[in-house]
This record gives structure tokens, sequence and C-alpha cells, in this order.
């Protein structure tokens, strides 16, 4: 019964939390390490490779094809980007040109891997979770991102088109920013920090959700209600497992003792740092949260599931009686003198109102009125 | 039912807690390091700057118009107190003035931060929620304050007027207070003394809150009562990050190797760190009592429904065995010899009577009556 | 129904434990550091000065009047007690004449605070909780006590009069004791073990009404049982934290390198140690406890409301459908010719008794009889 | 009722899991260490032993008889793999021929074993629990691996036939693989991160399991669901006492000072560190997951009891009062003016209907209908 | 109502658990240290003490009366075993004939100790919790083992006769044993180690409980059964005070720099180690997988409870309708049409079975049947 309106109400997270959770995240188990394969789920449209170069006076960008490292040049910083990584030759060949180690190639194609960064002879790899809300369900989208910082450039690879760093590429655009005059140390920490600034986005979108969700259950709860409780706390899982591991990736950067990473780079990310350790704060606030509106949830089933016994009760004690009495006088004894008296009926509907008025009273003392 | 007069009993809580959780906390993601974007709420009130100028022997103060800097000299301490972050283009002005990192004006702007210290290069930097209690909510604010520690200077960069200072600029006004005679390093520990000592009045407050809840809970809990502690536990939430990270950021001044904060100064410190902690202390172990209080709340819910179900089940035990042998003796048929009994009528009422008391005496056996 | 005899089963803890747990414990916001303004509750008895000054071979005590440094000797060792902290001027003034830091004197006087042990130049000062039950109602007193110890002397200040130091002082006044022969250090260990040694009382007390509540939880439960294991978590929530500091502050003791502490008595303060860390683990074990009770009792309920609903379900389910039967035979139509059978009657009795035969079986089937 | 068709939904997991939680999994007390007794269950089939030898351009393989050592040379890595540890002789044997500690050996037939590698001289011990799924049941199998790793030779000890090593095999005949170029160290690491590698797809099938019973509590709960959860939880178990340790046992092979592990294989080890943190991290996700289900089940189990509770009220409070009006006009008094009336039957239809009729209205308006 | 039989299933804990864990553990608060009183319960059999002295080729053991260290040689290991802590003076004297510190001989006769290592001078101290399991009822019994290791002996106190040292013994009368062949140090361990081992044994006794309650809870749940689970849960928590406390105390001899263990011993004691941290592993896996059995119970309660109310439900809405059926043609009204019909009777049972009919196919369609 009246079940039906709920589904309107808050919009519906899409029931795939759980599998994003225990997603196949590695390759088949015995192949030998720096094997490549590919473990997102399929995709259909081709890998791209865009680039793009600059130095403080010039920006180049476009779809690159051929051998990449024609474009490396001492003087210029240079940003070649894959999006979709299920083209293992694509990046086979790019690992080969950049001489990137094979395990960091395993890495890259291995999606749904935990944020982490690591130094690998003169490069820098750094892995980290991407994620989008999908603003129709509200539905938290996980899309790995692998950096490789080596010495003048920086490789980006991506499960997919479309990213949050389109305004990195438009700050590379415009003259005079300060990414123009820095080298691609800078550039990953943009990179990062694009990422780690949009969990922002999320989190507030997620905020959102919880506000709508605890009015909900304060005025209406429903089973709905507890259902969208729980897909909610599965996606924060989805985050958690994002967020955490930021950290101490960041914190690995900054340790960093290669030369790749210059200091005056260092103080911006220590900014993010601080920015990573605020978001898992905020990430386990609305964890707390969470936990507590399905203890609210839970106390106002009780609460109503109360107030029917007490009608239930408040009308069954008052009529069973009630029904009894006239049952007796409903006999067919033949020797009932109460049933000949004159005043027999009136006096027993009179009875019938006290003890009806009686048992009301004691009802309203008890609070339950 | 008797629902009503629940609003009146504890002083509720406006529904903002939530929001303040989990509000947004960052410039848009993906500009560059160090863009002033102001990310409080709207104000419409100018900003306003104030300035004490003391010595041993001189105390100025008044509105600040014109250049701050001239007011630096070397043997008096300066204080400038910027009321409203919204003037992005004061803040930044200010921060040319005294030369400040672009990473610290960020920060200044962005309101909502956690609590931390930094030095960067001849400036000790350090962010800390404001806590204040609103007399006739009960609810908790936070304002985020920013010191600026400098050489002979301390700026603070507050959200709105109206603070906890009020005591510090007496003692500044007051001939031959301690304060009067030490460096900057002890104005800026003040500041800090006087946000963290102003916690324990909102602890203080919540305690208050807690006991008469604790009350409600015993005496007569409803659903309001429910919906109470859920907001109180909202309000620790909000008390909870403000005020775990200050123990850190008092650490890391007295750990400070900087030459800006004197060892004389670290001694206060250290008592500061002191109450740091016993804040932290009182505030978890609040977080525990009213965690009890929902226990207790749902426990007292259970109860109450044993209670109506034990009145159901009393009146419909006894009262529906009569029935069924009123119903019996009201039966039409033709052939039944006890209606002609002289003593049917009454024996029938005793035997009534008879299921009735003992069905009573099993109730009172069991503990029910 | 059936509430009242519980008021006197367990003797029930007065309700102050909230109040003591978020009780007022600092001097108002702001005030200079050092100002000493006394924050318990208020008391009328005079504070009062008491001494003891021995050495291997003589022992002297008594009430004192007049500057006490003249005690001081390098030969004796001079124990000063100060029962009562709101005379401040009596403590500003022995601050003075035993020479202590301001901020020492602030935390003698700021009762509620956390245990823990300081070094300031050339004192070692101790604040601790003394932990007492009122035997009356099993509450538990918590009095800080606050110890400084000074080359040849041990300053104590405790709230009131009445404390667990009378065995130490038993031991001073008989000659031979170990603690007669030596230094001040010593008699500072033995006052902190006295009070580390009575929370073991404490505990052993709680203990015996944690059994109580269990045995009542088992046999007969109801809401005040619910309210008891609820005030004694509150009590737990109050030793809890008063104990847990008290392994840091002795830790504190030991590794001072401090002349104060002489090696010999590091062995005893390890002793100390190891008792801090066994209390601390049975506070925890009986926590567990009374959660585990919490549960019990929560399940007891659920069980006792199934019991109620079983006896409902069973008499209803009976009794309603053969009300049922007699009323078909009640009804007054003209044609019912089951109502002139010779049998009619006795066959419809015998139908009722089958039905309520097979029901009583089914039921008794399902495990509800 | 209404329970035998929950039987089929999902896969049930045998009822073994507790068992493999608390089984015997130490020699009898007492015994002198070093003595070899076997704990696991008792085996009928006899323990083989299996070698491979391979080195750039050769590789042998076969069972064995004899002395093993013979195989030993210098130019090849010696590979032995022992099925069934219940033959404490044949054990006996090669750690003789192969000088093994006698705890190393107490350890391999101890079955049961926390992962942890160790060096004991010339050798490094690894214990492991090697995971696999019944794919019939979905049940999770433990199987202890002991690995011993000298100069030139590794042993690999499990409790029966089958295992997760048939790919390295596979590697290992195949020629110019990486396996046959290295040592004996990397022979190690590679059945290490075999096992490693396969607790994924554990982990999988698991997950899988989980997103069926998210399924099954959101449509159709039933305590079978509950049982069905709870017996997952203890899987889990099982799972995270295998998994835990074995970050740290990789950690240990990693800092290993030993010549026995070369700084190349290093590398790889960092990688199945990765991994084993990766699981351990799933592993928690899912166990949070699965508690979530046990909220979401109860929650719903509550809130179908409110369902039938709210059907019960609404018949009874709608019927029992119409029942008391009809038990009314059916008593026998000689005086009810009202059963004279020509219109009383009408009326009294009419009144039953309005009776009926606002109470229903009523429960539509508080939402029971 | 069926309570009766559910005390005959389980074996049921005797309700001393809560009584163990926080029973008098100290001495008199305020006594000096040093001072010996017997905290155990009271026993009535005299203490006796036994020796074994033992080199490589030969053994001696007796009852001792007199001076103990006339035993002692340097060739030759001596054992001192006391059973009975309450003959305070025996200790005394064995103190003093071995020279152990006041601290040590107070701890001995301090039963109810945490476990823990100390070095005093030339003594190693060792004070163990030995677990016992009474098998008739399942109850874990603690005893206080301290042990004293000097140079060529070992004094054992425990506080009555009987013990797990049996095998100890056995080992050190076999010729040509180990034991033999070793020093004291390796005596020290085997005691350890024998009382270390035996944990497992009381791990599996429990484990076995909980397999019989995991099968209780799953077929026949009471509240018995939530009873059994509560003691159960009490049990683990003697044991986890017990089993925590070794791993430290077992590391503490390892890491030992004294003379007194010897680096051959320390290769078995990291062996101790390994199995301490088994143990307390799968003491948390106990305790999770009885606080999952609560769960279980509670759902499981919740269940019935369901079932009970839908046949309540289904009787109640299924009769009272009808019951009003047949009371409205019950009435005595003079004009009531009806009841002179011919069908009047048979068209009403058609719509009474009507009626019913539809219900039961309504309760069906919802799965209630």
């Amino acid at each position: 019964m009246s079940e039906r309106p709920d589904h309107q109400r808050v919009p519906r997270l899409p029931r795939a939390a759980i599998h994003r959770l225990v997603r196949k995240v590695r390759k088949r188990p015995g192949t030998p390490p720096g094997t490549l394969i590919y473990t997102g789920p399929p995709r259909v449209e081709p890998a791209t490779v865009h680039f793009m170069r600059y130095s403080k006076d010039r920006v180049e960008e476009g779809r690159m094809e051929g051998d990449t490292t024609d474009l490396l040049s001492p003087d210029s910083v240079l940003w070649v980007n894959v999006d979709g990584l299920h083209d293992v030759g694509l990046i086979q060949r790019l690992g080969g040109e950049f001489s990137l180690h094979p395990l960091i190639l395993e890495d890259v194609v291995s999606v749904g891997q935990r944020a982490k960064s690591e130094e690998h002879e003169e490069r820098l790899f750094v892995v980290i979770q991407m994620l989008t809300t999908d603003f129709d369900h509200g539905k938290v989208t996980s899309e790995q991102v692998a950096l490789v910082l080596g010495e003048g450039f920086v490789l980006s690879f991506q499960e997919r088109a479309g990213d949050v760093f389109e305004p990195v590429r438009d700050r590379i655009r415009s003259e005079g920013s300060r990414i123009r005059a820095r080298d691609a140390d800078y550039l990953a920490y943009a990179l990062v920090d694009a990422v780690v600034d949009h969990y922002f986005s999320v989190l507030e979108e997620l905020g959102g959700q919880v506000e709508r969700l605890d009015l909900e259950v304060m005025e209406d709860p429903s089973q709905a209600t507890m259902r969208a409780i729980h897909e909610l706390k599965q996606e924060m899982l989805v985050i958690r497992r994002a967020v955490w591991p930021v950290r101490e990736l960041v914190n690995g950067m900054i340790r960093s003792e290669s030369a790749l990473i210059r200091d005056s780079t260092k103080t911006f990310l220590r900014d993010v740092y601080d920015h990573a350790v605020q978001i898992i704060d905020t990430a386990e606030t609305l964890r707390d949260v969470v936990s507590g509106l399905m203890d609210l949830y839970l106390s106002s089933v009780s609460n109503r599931m109360n107030e029917v016994m007490k009608v239930l009760t408040i009308m069954a004690s008052i009529f069973i009686p009630l029904s009894f009495l006239a049952g007796v006088y409903g006999m067919n004894f033949d020797f009932m003198p109460e049933l000949h008296f004159r005043w027999g009926y009136p006096l027993l509907v009179a009875v019938m109102a006290g003890t009806a008025g009686s048992l009301l009273a004691l009802f309203r003392r008890r609070g339950w009125l």
C-alpha cells in the first residue's frame, strides 16, 4: 500500500555501485608480470592520442600520428594524452618510445587500481581515480587516470574521452599563465590538482543528496528511502576507496628525492595535500551523517509501528468489552430477569458509555491519545 | 496523536547542520592555484579594516584607509584585523603590502577549511575555525579566522564583524598587561588561545542540551526527541571537524623552528595544546553520551510498544473468549436445553467471571499487570 | 503497569553523571594566561593547610600559618597539603613562596582537568583525578589533585578535605618505614600510587554493580534496568576520562630527565605504570560487558514482546472463528433449517471443539505453546 | 509458511565456515619444538613429489624418487613441489637433504597458519594461504602453501594435489620466457604472485554473491537471505585472515637483506605488495557492503511487519465497532424502542456505513492506505 | 511457554565470567610497595614446593624442604615450582634465598595481573595467565603463573596444583631430549610455550561451542540461546585479556639484552611469538563470529514475530468482517426484510464464503500464506 509514489521523490542511484566495488581489477592470475591486458569494460570507439607542446612563447596541439618522441625538445614541455586503454598495441608502442618499465604499462591498462605514485628509474608514475557525477542519476563514476612524468614531458592515459582537464588546457593556451613558464613537473601537479579539486564537486553533489534524504526521512520515510540511503552508502564506499590513498600519493610526490620534481612545485603539492586531507575529512563526515540517517529512519519506523499499534489497541480495548456486554444480553436464556426490567436497556447503554469513557480517560492519561 | 506539545520542549536546532558540513569549500576546480575566489555565503556589508598598534607605553587603534605598511615600526606591534573576506580586492592589496604568498591568500578567502598552521618564507600562517553558539537556537556557528604572523605584525581575517577577541583587545588597551610587553608572536598566541578557550563555552552549551535531552528521553520521549538527538549529533560533527585539527595546528607552532615564535611564547602554546587535548576529549565524551541517548531512546520506544501490546493482549484475551460464550447462548437452535435451565444464566455468568479471573491471575503471574 | 517495584532493585546512580562530564572546566575565555580563577563548585568551609616534615629520625606535622618556606631544610622532606582551591589568595601566596610558574597555579585551581605531568624549570607538576565511590549511591566522585615536586618538598592541592592519602600519612608516621628514608620524589610517587591504587576499588565497586545488573537483565528486566545500564555507561565515561591519561602521566615521570626524580624511584614508577595499564584494561573490559548487557536487554525486550504477541495470537485465532460460528446460528433468518435439527446444537459444539483442537495442535507444532 | 522456495534462490554456502575458522591449528601442547605432527584433515592418497629443473636452454621435469639434492646444479634452478603434508617421513627426509631448520619443518606440516616470511640461516621460508572457490557451492577453500627458497632451488609444500601454479609451470616450459632467464628468487616471487593474483578471482566470486544477495534483499528478503548474509560474513572472515598478513609477508621479502633475493626481483615484489594492499582494500569494502546488507535486511523486516500490522489495525478498527453496534440491536431487552421503528434498520445500516467511511478516511489521511 | 527444554541444549557456562573480569586484583590501596598480600580466593590445601634439577646426564626431582639454594650448582639447571600463593611466608623465604626484588614478590602473589615480562637486575620476571577449560561446563579458568629466570635456575609460582607443564616434565625426564642439553633460559621458554600452546586448546573448545550455538540459532533460537551467546562473549573477554599482552611479553623476552637469554633460545621465542600472534588473530575472529551470531539471533526473533503477526492478522482479518455480517442478521429489528427472504440465509453464506475467499487470495498475493 502507498508504496507507489515513493519512486518519484529522490532521484535513485542506478544499482551499479556494488558492481563497481568488486569488478575485475586484475589480469588473469598467473600470467607473467608486464603482460598488457586491458581489464576495463569493452569499448568500441578507437583510442586517440592528442598532444600539447608549449613553452613560454608557443603552444602547439593536435592529434598525434607517428612517433611521438620527435616532439620532445629541451626547451618546451610535451603533454601526450591517450583516451582509450583498450588499444594495448598503442600503449605498448608509446611505452617503447618513452622507455617505460613493463610494470608501469601493466598498471596503465589495469583499470580499477588503488591510487599511488611510484618512481621507476627516470620516470614518476601516478595512478589516480577521476570521479565524476552523472548529473541525471547522481551516480558517481570512477575512471582511472595514469600519469607518467619524465624530463620534459607528461603522458596521461584515460579510459575514455571526456575529463576534468579542460581548465588546465585553457590555462596552457592562455599566454602569460604561470603554467607556461614552468616545467613538466608543474603540469603533472596541475593535472593531479584538477582531479583532486573535482572531488569537492562530487562530495557537494552527494551532500545535496544527503540533505534531501535527511528531509525525506524526517517527513515521509518509506522503504524506498531506506534503499536510497543504502545506495548512497555504497556510493560513499566508491568515493572512499578513490580518495583515501590520494593523500599518500601526494605525500609520496612531495617526499620524492628525484630531480623530476622541483622544490618550487612542492609548495603547490603541499596545497594539494591539504585538499586531500580535507576531502577525506568531509567524506568521513558524510559517512557519519548517512549512518545517522539510517538510525533516524529505523527509529521512525519503530515510532510509526507504535502509532499503528496504539490505534489498534484503543479501538479493540474499547469495543471488545462493549461487544461482550451486548452479547450477554443477546443470549436466549429463559430466565434473564434484566431483560424484562423497564430501565434495563437505558441502564446498560449508560454502563457502556461509562466503560468507554473510563477507558478513554485511562488511555489519555497514558499519553496514547 | 499527542505529537503537538513536543515542539515546545527542547529548543530545536535549525536544519542547517548538514548544509554546513557539506557546503562548497573550494574554488571552481581547475582554476590556477593562487586565484582568489571567496567561497562563503554572499554578504552585503562592506569589508572593514581595523588596526591596533601598541608598545609598552602606547596604544593606537582605528579604522584603516590607505597603505597599511606605513604603520609598521620596529619597536611596536601592529595588529590588522579584516572583517569580510568577500572583498577580494582588499585582500589582494593587503597581500601585496605584507608580501604574502598567493597560496596563503587563496586559503584566506576559501572559507570552511581545516585548521592548520603553515610556514611560508617569513610568514607563519594559521587557519582556525571560530565556533560560537547562537543563544536563541543553540545552533553552533563556525566562522573561519586566518592569522598571519610576521616580524612585528599580525594580520587577522574574519568572515564577518563580531568575534571572540574583545578580551584580547581589552588586555592590549590596559596598561601594564603582559601582552603589551611582548612581541607579535604573543599576540598570535593570545588570538589562538581566545578561539580555543571559546570552544569550552560551546561545549558547555551543548552539554546543557545533552542534559535536557537526557531528561526528556527518560521522562517523555517522542519522535521529536529523536530528531533533536539526530540534530545534536550533527552539531557534534561540526564541532569535531573544527576541533580535531587544532591540536596539530598548535603542535606545529610549538615545533616551529622559525625565529618568528620565541621560546618564551612556546610555554604558553603548550598550555593551549593541553586545552586542545582536553576539548577533543570532552567532545568525544559528549559524542559517546549522545550515542547512549539514542540507544536509550530506542529501548524506551520498544518498551512502550511492549506496554501497548500488553494492554491489547490482556483486553482481547479476556473478552474474546467471554464473547464467544455469550455468542453460543445467543444461538437460536430449537434444542438447547441449557437455555431453559432455571440457573443457566447465573451459572454462565459465574463461569464467565471464573474464566476472566483465572486469565487475570495468569497475566499477573507473568508480570503483565 | 508493574513499573513500581523496579525502583527498589539496584541502587540507582544520581543523575549528575552527564553534568560532571560537561561541567565548566576553564576560566572565562580570553582572560590572560596565569589568571587564577577557581572553576569548581562553590564551597563554604575555609581552605586549610597542613604540613608534614620528616626525615629518617623525626616527624613533625601540624596546621600551617605564616610563611611555609621556613620549614624547608636540606635534610628533611616537607609535604604541604592544601584542602580547598577556592581560596585563590592562599594559592597565590604559596605559589610565590615556592616560586611556581603562573601557568602551574592556573592549572591548580582549574578543576576538571585532564591528568598530566609537566616540568617547569625546577618543578615537576602533576595533575590527577582522584576517584572515590559514594557508598550510598554507588556514584563515582572525581576530585582534582595537583602535586608539585621540588627539591626537598611536595605540595599537594585538593578540592576539599578527605582523601586517599591516609595510608601514606601512616607510613610516614611509622618509624623505620621506607618512605622515611627516601627523598621527596618517593613521596610524590607514593601519592600518585595511592590515587592509582584507589582506582582498583572504584572499578571493583562498579564491577559489583555490573554483576547485579547482569542478574537483573537475565531475571527481571524493566525500563528501570535500562536506565541503570545507561547511567552505568556514563559512570564508565567519567572513569575512562580520569584513567586513560594517567598512563601517559606516569610515563612522563619515568622518562623525565630532571634530577628531581631519582632512578631508584623510577623502578617504583614503573610498577605504577603497570597498574595504570591494568586499570585501563579492566575499565575497557567493563565497558564491553556493559555494552553486552544492553544488547541482552534489548533482546529480552524483543523476546517478551514475542511472548505477548503469541498469547494474543493464540487467543484471538482460536476464539474469533468460534465466535463467528456462534454468530451465524444467532441470526434470525426465517429459513435456517439447521436451527431446527435435533442434533444441530451438539453437532455445532463438536465442530467448534474440533476447530479449537486443530488450531491448538497447529500452534503446538509451531512451537508457540 | 512460504519458507520453502527460499532454498533455491542463492546457492548456499556449506556450513563449514566456522569450522575452518577455529580448527585445530597446532600440535599437541607441550610437545618439544620441531616435532613434526601433521595437523590437517586425514588424507588417503599418497604424497607425491614432482620436480622441474630449468635453465635458459633446458627444462626437465618429472616425479621424483631417491635423493633430491642430486638435482642441484649451479647453473640451473630446481623447483621441488610436494603434494601431501601427511607423509611426515617424506618431509623429514627432504628437510635433511636441503638442511632445513626443525622449526621450518614443524611449520610446514602445521596447516592453518598465519602467512609469514622468515629467514633461517641460508633459507627464506614463506607460509601463505592459497584460496580457491569451489564453483559448485561458492565455498572458499583455504590450503596452506609453504615455500622454501635456497640458493638455486625452491621447495613448495601443499596440502593436496591441485593448485594455482599451472600458469607458472607453463611459463617455465615455454622457451624464451623471462622466468627461464632468472634465478630461483624470481621463481619464488612468481609462486607468491600466483597465489596473490588468485585472491582477486576469489573476491570477484564473492562480489558476485554479494550482488545477488543485494538484489534478493531488495526484492524478496526472507530468513534464508539473512542466513546467506551471515554465512557470507563468515566467508569474509576466512578471506580476511588469509589476506591481511600477506602484505607484511611481501614487505618482509622486500626488506630482506639476504643475498637470496636479488634487487631486480624486488621491483616485482613491490608490484605484489601493491596487489596485496588492493586486495585488503577490496576485502574490507566487501565487508562494509555485507554489513550494509544486514542493515537493509533488518529494516525491510521492520517494514513488512509494519505493513502486516497496518492491515490488522485497519480491519479490526473498522469492523469491531460495527460488530458492537450489531450486537446492541441483537439484545433481547423487552423495552428497546428502536427495534420497533419503521426506519430503524436502514438508519442503523446508514450509521454503520458512515462510521466505516470516516474511519477509512482517517486511515487514508494517515497514509496507511 | 516452551522455554523449558532450552536449558538442556548447549551446556551453559557458569555465571562467574563477570566476576572473574572485575575481581579484586590488587592489595589494599596505599599499603607500601613490596607488601606481600595474596589477592586470590582463599585456599585450604597447604602450599607445596617441588624441584627438578637436571643436566645432560642426571635428573633429580622431589618435594622440597629446607633451603633451596643448596640445590644450585653451576653445571645443572634447577626448576623450583611452587603450588599455592597464599603461603606468603614461603614466598618471602624463597624471595630471600634467590634474592628477588620486593616488587617481584608483590606481583607474584597479586593474582589476576596482566601478562608481562620485566628485568630486575639479574632476574627476568614473567607473569602469564594459564587458561584451562573445565570440560564439564566449558568454563574457561584463568590461573596466574609467575616465572623467575636467573642464572642456572627457574622458579615458577602457581595459584594451585595442576598445570599444563606435565609434558615439559616428561621431556626433562627423558634422556637425550634437547631440553636436557640446554640452559635455564630454554626451560623458561619451554614453560611459556606450554602455556601459550594450551591457548589453542581453549580456543578450539570455545570454537566448538560457537559452532553449536550457530546451529542452535539457525534451527531453534530461544532466549536461552541469547544468554549463552552473551556468556560466550564474556568468556571471550576473559581470553582476550589473558592473550593480548602475551605478544608483548614474548617480544620483550626476544628484545632482552640481558645475558640470561641466549641467542639460540631467541629463535624458539620467535616461534612462540608467531603462535601468540596467531592466537590473538583466532580470538578476534571468534569474537567477530559471536557478534555475527547475535545479529542473526535478533533477526530471527524479528522474523518469528513477523510470522506470529501474520497468523493473527490473517485470522482476524478474515473472521472479524464475517462475524460482523452474522451480527447484523442477528439483530432484532421488527422490519428487516432480508430475514424473511427464502434464500436470504444461503445467499448470506455465499457472500461470507466470497469475502473469505477474496481476503485469502489477497493475502496469498502478498506472500503471507
